[in-house]
């Protein structure tokens, strides 16, 4: 793994996460749910899963970072994820968004622009074709996959950064994380990962971990994209497939301290 | 594993997959959504999860093989199979239909029976009980386990398939996949598999990707059975328990290749 | 693993769940439905998740046990708990209450006591914060984690227990098991076990496969409990992180037999 950000700043981070122990919301979806909180019970974390509008108030308010991710949709988790979302940005907690397949159809392209426009997310994080989905609305994105690279979207990212105000994150072989001026980049991981399912939303969960610790959050993201490129190379030596790696990420995330950078 | 299809099908029909790397919309249970989507990986496939009724047409239209799924039902899930499945016959991909749990409720039994009505799957995949109840509606199925032999249910296969016009796999120690008059066979995979939460399920979605790319519905079914008895009988050699047939099932579905049959 | 239960009694709740494999159905939370499924299966019951308000009498009707988790509530899954609830207890088989995360919010705590008012649990099992929750409904608790020691909770326990006539369980370093009189405990399992995701659901869900064989509420539960803590310390010995654990645990389950203690 290679970051531009530094070695003193990821294990500062790291150490945040692992003694603070964040309490991080997640609305994200049915395929990754199991994975997203054990991901960020390994890195330290504490999570909480909850979507039911009526309790998003309290639920926020006793947490340090939301996420929201957008895989398995409906009118009623849009309107927990709103819910949560407006309560977060009163209380000025981080938000991480994962437009996941934006583009791939047009309700979903709506409920991504509906909850940047509404909740304004600190971060957003998403494969190269989400990105430039959100930009043009015009890339088909193939369901959950990247067809485009993740340095075609930088432009895009940049874009994005700009006119919304959040920093953004493009994950592929190199991350690029961009507030449409500085671009930090982490490079490594392997390409096993993206044989796992949900390994982009484990990303995002990350992410908020980090944030809720960090103030900076270009900092904050990179530092959640430099642990997951880590844990995924080491896990990656010894996994024989995708059900083994699914298991060993979790494992070298859990074993992962700043002392081991 | 034996098969009465060909080695050469075999081998086809699983390099379509891997080199096609179809996108299989799946509407399935939230018990094995994440495996599912990990078997379609492991598989060489590309998996979406979607069930917003919103979104169903626009998420058919990019998919090349429609997998629904009627595990964890409800009214709002069933419009979304139902706008899911009539898109998919409009459009002539392949439907396959996995009626979990038939016969335990009046309610279960009266969707699966809808959604066969007005979607017209391609195949339907169930145990010995789900397919006898389907015919007639009056074997009370114990859960989602089957209770009658594989070999039981071939008669009421064959009317299933006469009736609806689709191909029938029954799955249990030996599978069957039937056309009315046709029967194909695979035997193997191992006892463990039943020990593991949701093989049936995957077994339908990974019969959803072979579908997707081989045009012969009943070599597609076998196909996809047999890959599943395959990586079955070779996760289970160095299995402890159920937990590892989990992990291990999915790496030997990832480390299959036509030339290792 | 210690536990004030005999040696035989354990012996004869474990033989019992394997010769009768009993049918449990599960109202559970979406992070942890596949490994509750699995556990079920690996300690030798029948698992089914359904949730659909409209087949709630019917699927009922052909278990031998019911397990509600509030872990990841709205109103559609509230009214499927209170009308399964409701046909349990008609039918007089044993409910068994998870009340995930009560205390967090007041609609989470305002559904989990109407829960226990028109449903009557047979057992309720919580850690330390939300039994406490439950009694006084003044502790926040911090999401789903526990903050409390479980024997801060024993007196809290005992009232709740004689408040409503259900066994009480607070899940923690030392489990402990009150009819609001007697006390059993179970010593044992292993830290790590509290990096794994769900661990609490399962052992409920455990808890229900045993209340469905086993008579008495107080030896079914501290039976469940029991087999928890003995193949969580297993596991835990040859676990290197919260992946492995998770897999580990389901296969020490799945090898646990009465032979073994």
């Amino acid at each position: 793994m290679k970051t531009t950000i530094s070695p003193a700043a990821l294990s500062a981070a790291i150490n945040a996460v692992r003694t603070q122990s964040p309490l991080v919301h997640n609305i994200t979806n049915y395929v990754v749910m199991n994975n997203t909180a054990n991901a960020l019970l390994a890195i330290g974390a504490s999570p909480v899963m909850a979507h039911w509008v009526s309790e998003m108030e309290e639920m926020t308010a006793i947490a340090s970072a939301l996420v929201i991710n957008i895989g398995t949709l409906d009118d009623k988790w849009i309107e927990g994820m709103l819910a949560a979302g407006k309560a977060a940005r009163r209380r000025g907690i981080p938000i991480v968004l994962d437009p996941v397949g934006v583009g791939a159809t047009g309700q979903r392209t709506e409920a991504a622009i509906k909850i940047i426009e509404e909740c304004h997310p600190t971060i957003i994080r998403g494969n190269a074709s989400e990105i430039m989905a959100l930009i043009d609305a015009g890339v088909k994105s193939k369901g959950v996959d990247s067809s485009a690279s993740s340095y075609d979207a930088l432009e895009s990212a940049k874009r994005l950064a700009a006119d919304t105000a959040s920093v953004v994150v493009i994950s592929g072989e190199i991350d690029y994380i961009t507030n449409g001026t500085d671009v930090y980049t982490v490079e490594g991981g392997n390409p096993i990962m993206t044989s796992v399912t949900g390994m982009g939303c484990t990303s995002t969960a990350i992410v908020g971990a980090f944030a809720a610790v960090v103030s900076d959050p270009m900092v904050a993201a990179a530092a959640g994209m430099a642990v997951m490129s880590l844990a995924g190379e080491k896990a990656a030596e010894y996994s024989r497939g995708n059900g083994s790696m699914q298991v060993n990420f979790l494992d070298e995330l859990y074993n992962l301290t700043s002392e081991k950078l």
